[in-house]
């Protein structure tokens, strides 16, 4: 026999897990949907100059790569940005020019060492964004849909933390850091949530920033006050076009934000936010758990208005967010109200004996054609292993079947709570369970 | 620029039929959890050896393996049941002893030929299964699952062939078919429909079969009457222990689906129904639209109990189908109702004017917030460009917001078949849209 076993960094949902990532999926999923952004799926396996393009020639370690007889070079695909630029790049004449998408499929990333605990090298993936324009109002609605995504979700106590990449950039011309060291600089800064202030300081300073810039730049991170306050400060600060540019823009969002109805509270301007992906150009942003800020962000994205483009031969805006369901899903454990985490259906019904099997598929199936879950134990010996299944599966409710049960046509109801345990016709049970599962 | 292309035998799906797979889904998952089964995820990638031990050796052909600098071989995964297998065998003392489990994911088949028009290398499988269990009524419970769902994804004329993989053995051996030749015999009798009577009977010639032989076959296939009636016949005619055991089963499945509320006209004994799959061993089953054979099975499956238990070290008995999400998509396309061919929402909120842009913003939060799917144009300039862009969407209704339409707080909503406006209040158009999306 071979021995059964998982390549490390791949893992299996079990029922628990997938239920609940089903659950988080059901709900950002119409959520999207009710913001206008409809569904796209690609392919796992791509060519890999397309799917490397991005990331520049010494990036094919990055991938997974497939060995197969035609000789060609494939792979699987690393994120989902670089498929929706090349499905732009091949349908561009059939889509319409303002183009909202979602997107949720599995990325691969092979990544070199083996993987911590709790980190995956096959994850899903959840990206909305809007393709086409650049108004800020695609730029708010991707933020308030992130927010409702939380909301919904159950979270109460979140924020979303908003920079400007043109912001940034001013901030670090102005203490003489360049385009070339601007993108150390803000992988660096990325991980401040996870090293500290600390760590963050002594890495610029590895990577050539004297003690001074290091200064000034958090300085500009320490400013105190409201979100104008802020922005009135740095105007009157720095001054530069760049840093106008991004001050007005995040001035906008957050007068577009108000009319979306997000309050004011829950939109944070901050300076130090810097999200390490290089193709950034304009706004960006997380949100975050003030109290569990272990967990990192839970959604997080921005605007980036040069890379979609990479197929179609022209610049093609864009504005998006990843939903990250992992993260979600340990934030919902965290903070204990995980809505998702429920038994599988409620009632379970057995047979006390085969010649009573018939009677208890019936009822199964009355119950089930009124729209309730019901499972149906399918053998009818032991009732004792019965009941120790319901218990071991979190059944609610078993129904027990026997030769009373079956003369009288009404049914021992057990609740595996309280062990208590009364007879009802299956007319009385579709009432009783459909207004236990909500059905009315 | 690199040139956007895909690898032959991969696909986009485009908004409308990821919309499509989409909404099908949603009905076959909500089934299969109303049925008590629960959903498993396991990864793409698993260990060649692993995937490779059900199929033989010569197998390795099949699979898209891949290089990674560790030198393991991984492959990605051809079908749920292997890994399936993998799982229970790491899992089993977790694992109840009866599990129903569905999973819903993607293959891959590294076919040798460049595949064909509408044959795909890289596919959705939509497996449901029941383990641990030889009991008939899981078989039957299998079968009323998969009725219950060409039932609700709105098919009337289907109908579900059955016959059992000891009965067909019983007849083959006989005619003098060994169990040598057995397995290459329901090969090509499976191929019944795609290739017809004279196809089939030339290929069994080929395989060594004498005419005697094959003749005697399709007299086995050419059984008239009721479903009762062709048991009896080949009860009589040919009583050896396999025949009997597979008709015993047979007649026991029958008896069930009728207490499971199968309706007797829907359920066929198909004496020359063979799935062409080797690890099935007792029931098989397939269900079809008599109205377009070219169309083939849309579901199919049978018990195999000897396959789960391959890295358990014991044998598990198991029951399953897949759903052809696929076909009942091009199903669905044949027979001209498919219900789920909805444009993206039905609004779409505009502004004539940058000045306007917050009021339409307001409004389609409001709407929105009432669980109305709204979308939300992002720019101000050009109504044209954006009834235009309204009409290429598909969206039913538009709603345009001018200088008139803020001053009195009143919009108008532009009926996009017919042509004719009116103006509402918010709340009057929240009353409207939620009748519209059947929200009350």
């Amino acid at each position: 026999m071979i021995k059964p076993r998982l390549y490390r960094g791949m893992r299996d949902l079990n029922p628990e897990e997938a239920q609940i990532q089903e659950g988080v999926l059901d709900v950002v999923k119409s959520i999207f949907l009710k913001y206008g952004f409809i569904p796209l799926k690609t392919p796992a396996i791509e060519y890999l100059d397309i799917l490397a393009g991005k990331y520049g020639p010494e990036s094919e370690n990055l991938f997974y790569t497939l060995s197969y007889k035609d000789g060609r070079t494939l792979a699987l695909r690393y994120d989902l940005t670089v498929p929706l630029a090349r499905f732009i790049g091949m349908n561009q004449h059939q889509l319409p020019r303002i183009y909202k998408r979602y997107q949720i499929q599995n990325v691969w990333r092979a990544e070199r060492a083996q993987p911590q605990k709790g980190r995956f090298r096959e994850f899903l993936q959840c990206d909305v964004d809007t393709v086409g324009t650049t108004s800020l109002v695609a730029d708010a609605e991707i933020l308030a849909l992130s927010i409702e995504c939380l909301s919904k979700l159950g979270f109460q106590n979140y924020v979303i933390k908003l920079n400007h990449r043109k912001l940034l950039r001013g901030l670090l011309n102005s203490v003489g850091i360049d385009a070339q060291g601007e993108l150390t600089v803000c992988r660096i800064l990325d991980k401040l949530d996870k090293i500290g202030r600390a760590g963050v300081q002594e890495e610029l300073t590895g990577s050539g920033l004297n003690q001074k810039q290091t200064e000034s730049i958090f300085s500009f991170f320490d400013l105190s006050g409201s979100n104008k306050d802020k922005i009135d400060y740095l105007k009157e600060e720095l001054n530069t076009d760049l840093v106008n540019l991004g001050l007005r823009e995040l001035k906008e969002v957050f007068e577009l934000l108000t009319s979306f109805g997000i309050p004011s509270d829950k939109v944070i301007f901050d300076t130090s936010l810097a999200r390490g992906l290089d193709y950034y150009t304009g706004l960006i942003f997380e949100t975050v758990l003030p109290d569990h800020p272990q967990i990192g962000s839970l959604t997080g994205g921005g605007r980036y208005d040069d890379l979609i483009g990479m197929f179609s031969n022209r610049e093609i805006p864009a504005v998006g967010t990843t939903i990250g369901v992992d993260r979600i899903i340990t934030a919902l454990n965290a903070v204990s109200h995980n809505p998702f985490q429920k038994a599988q259906g409620s009632v379970l019904v057995t047979a006390l004996d085969s010649q009573f099997q018939k009677v208890s598929i019936q009822l199964a199936a009355s119950l089930r054609k009124h729209g309730i879950s019901v499972n149906l134990f399918p053998e009818s010996e032991g009732i004792r292993f019965q009941l120790s299944y319901a218990n071991k599966m979190g059944y609610r409710f078993v129904i027990l079947i026997g030769e009373e049960e079956v003369r009288n046509m009404k049914f021992t109801l057990k609740n595996m709570t309280t062990g208590s345990q009364q007879a009802y016709s299956t007319s009385e049970l579709i009432e009783l369970f459909r207004k236990e599962s909500g059905l009315k």
